[in-house]
């Protein structure tokens, strides 16, 4: 008995070539991969003709609680953008507004088919875990670290050790319950002191999770580092020892050759995030980097620096920017980028045992997109078409360890429209607390 | 009586501050606007609450002929791209294959809220105007024009005089029929003569439309015309006193400051096709173009060079793109980026009288927005949500010259479901031809 056939279909395993034929899922787990069905009666059977089954894509930098303030960074600076609007806004939020915006946050992660994410940190961990929870997708929580650094308001000051104790215990609280799990973050060497980013590091190595850091975000940002430590940010942690395959460097915009090599050298992946780069930071170097062998997955950033919240679009924004960067058409192919979004985001939070591929034996996270739609049914190349052609409106079904989160364009574990309307109210309320 | 009223909704008429109230349409022309109805009985109403209505997009480059070619030009160089995949596709093409082709793309355009484009030129044009017909919009005809140059299969060589005559004819036949009106056009400086461009420009001058051209591509253009002319391409055109208001420079991705100057002073105005010229040309100084008082409209391109054929992508990417570039996230602020989208659109075309913005007596081309959906429900700005998060998910009905092409996410006049399925066959079946 197999719980669930989906075939047959074109199936897009990303790690090995596609095909016409079926997967099998059965407690929760991809059982079978193959041209033909097995012979085991299925419990669910969908028939998919025409359709495309592709693994679930990763969000390896994803603001979960900044979903309520999509649209409060458009077109102002970055200071203004940090300190006047996105602070003031994260301090504003309760417990229950971090929930309603992470659960809006995670719908719109499943209908673009997405159903791992990695927050870097919000305030409340609690409220952001249940709102993801209540979707029923898988998440990297995080909880926003700042010991030190100027800019911050007034509410918003804790101790190193305040910092370091606050995440000890949400790691007891959600590491493993569930589909979620929890890594230590750094905000950025703006905000973390070395004691921090040592002490983290060295937790997050203990239990075996990831940290998330933004890393070489604004060319002022390394400037600061020459200052205060006396080399740039990259050179900066890895004399720290920090420097990895378990720290996740979110944009790394402004590195130069040597940082490069060494992201490359040391295995430390880095979280690319086209759309806010583009708006806020400038354009990081990820072709360059490819070539150097450092290992890239993508991101969406928050609603308010992005504002489309889409892997889809990031894997359309994410090439054709670098081949515009490079002015070389060939850089960031489809097949690439499809890796970048998938399996190559699993890996660099950790999890590339469990998600990001369509094999047996990995848990079954996937999506079935309708092509029948006019950007992509007459694309002469289904997998090119996933990153450059396919949007939001071609998801049809998302599958999650073995469950619907999105059936036939339907949310199948929440009330969307509702959800929908009380948000849009809250994110009102917010902006009229703030006086925005 | 009046035919139609919508409201009471957010209305954003793009040359007027947005309200909340009514727009009323009769004999296909806006016959009113503001915050309460008429007292005229209405024919129709729609009730929209909470609904978004804007002027419809014009696609000021959107080649129809190439909707069937989609995935042809993925991650190859220039040339490949244009020799081995596009001019070949071109010829491939008989005249039902492009009546189909520029069906398909209408729908796509209606989907994602356009219902104005400017074709630079297919050789079928009779397929083309009854294919975009078939969808109810307007558009711009043309018809490829080259009379030299290198490159071009064998069957694809006219003279100047046959170049012009086949244009003459087209005018005769389409300009004016229906919602369709036809303009000259000159497909580069490569492949037309100084003989072919001037004639072209008096006759589009005596007929009264416009001259689509692509103009400054690469930087291999420029030296061409300097080699073979002495000077760019826009100061060859100007010295030809081809730049004016009537001539579309498309693309302008490689000029100078001189040449940016040019065309402020001549009034030339630029349609800029952000996601195009990433992929294949490189990144035009759009800001710096503003800055100088140069006229900007938007345009998708063809399916080959793009993929995505959608204005409310190209917004998003060419407000983002330029902020990245001048690493200035103040530059082409929301506002400005849905004028170039709608009424500079118009401009551009010869038709802001017509169409491009709300306002009472022109003609009714709008669309109503839903912005209930994950990626808009929490926006700050609505206005500035059109631009960044908008999706063709949210176009939820369309009217063009008061008749709705598009209705509660249906099309209207054509069997979507079979156009495209046909489409997808059909597709096929040249890359067949074509051993792709």
């Amino acid at each position: 008995m197999t719980d669930l056939r989906i075939g047959p279909a074109l199936v897009v395993p990303v790690t090995a070539e596609p095909f016409t034929g079926y997967v099998e899922v059965t407690g929760g787990e991809i059982t079978h991969l193959g041209p033909a069905p097995t012979d085991a009666p299925a419990a669910e059977t969908v028939a998919a003709p025409g359709r495309i089954v592709i693994p679930a894509f990763v969000n390896t930098h994803c603001h979960t609680s900044q979903q309520l303030g999509r649209g409060l960074g458009d077109d102002v600076g970055l200071l203004t953008w940090l300190h006047e609007r996105i602070w003031p806004y994260e301090l504003a939020l309760d417990e229950s507004d971090s929930e309603l915006s992470a659960l809006v946050c995670a719908i719109e992660q499943v209908r673009n088919g997405c159903t791992l994410l990695a927050d870097p940190g919000g305030r409340h961990v609690d409220g952001m875990a249940r709102g993801i929870a209540a979707v029923g997708i898988r998440a990297l929580l995080g909880r926003s670290a700042m010991d030190s650094g100027d800019g911050r308001p007034p509410g918003d000051r804790e101790t190193t050790d305040e910092v370091l104790a606050a995440q000890d215990e949400l790691v007891e609280r959600w590491h493993g319950t569930g589909l979620l799990r929890f890594s230590y973050t750094l905000r950025t060497i703006f905000n973390c002191s070395d004691e921090l980013i040592t002490a983290t590091v060295e937790r997050a190595r203990e239990l075996g999770t990831v940290v998330q850091m933004h890393v070489a975000e604004v060319p002022e940002e390394n400037a600061h580092s020459v200052a205060t430590r006396g080399t740039t940010t990259v050179r900066h942690l890895d004399r720290l020892g920090a420097l990895g395959p378990d720290l996740l460097a979110v944009h790394a915009t402004w590195v130069d050759d040597g940082e490069i090599g060494l992201l490359a050298e040391r295995g430390c992946p880095v979280s690319h995030n086209a759309a806010s780069n583009l708006k806020i930071l400038g354009t990081p170097r990820i072709a360059d980097m490819l070539d150097a062998g450092v290992h890239i997955a993508l991101g969406t950033d928050g609603a308010p620096s992005n504002n489309r919240m889409s892997l889809l679009d990031e894997m359309w924004l994410a090439a054709i920017v670098q081949k515009g960067v490079r002015r070389d058409p060939t850089v960031l192919p489809a097949a690439a980028v499809l890796r970048m979004a998938t399996v190559d985001g699993a890996t660099a939070l950790g999890m590339g045992h469990l998600v990001g591929s369509l094999e047996t034996g990995k848990r079954a996270d996937l999506v079935v997109l309708d092509p029948f739609t006019p950007n992509f049914a007459t694309a002469a190349d289904p997998v090119s078409a996933l990153v450059t052609a396919c949007k939001s409106e071609n998801v049809e079904s998302v599958l999650c360890d073995g469950e619907w989160v999105l059936r036939e364009r339907r949310l199948a574990r929440v009330d969307e429209a509702a959800v929908l309307a009380e948000a849009a109210d809250r994110a009102a309320a917010v902006r009229r607390r703030l006086q925005l």
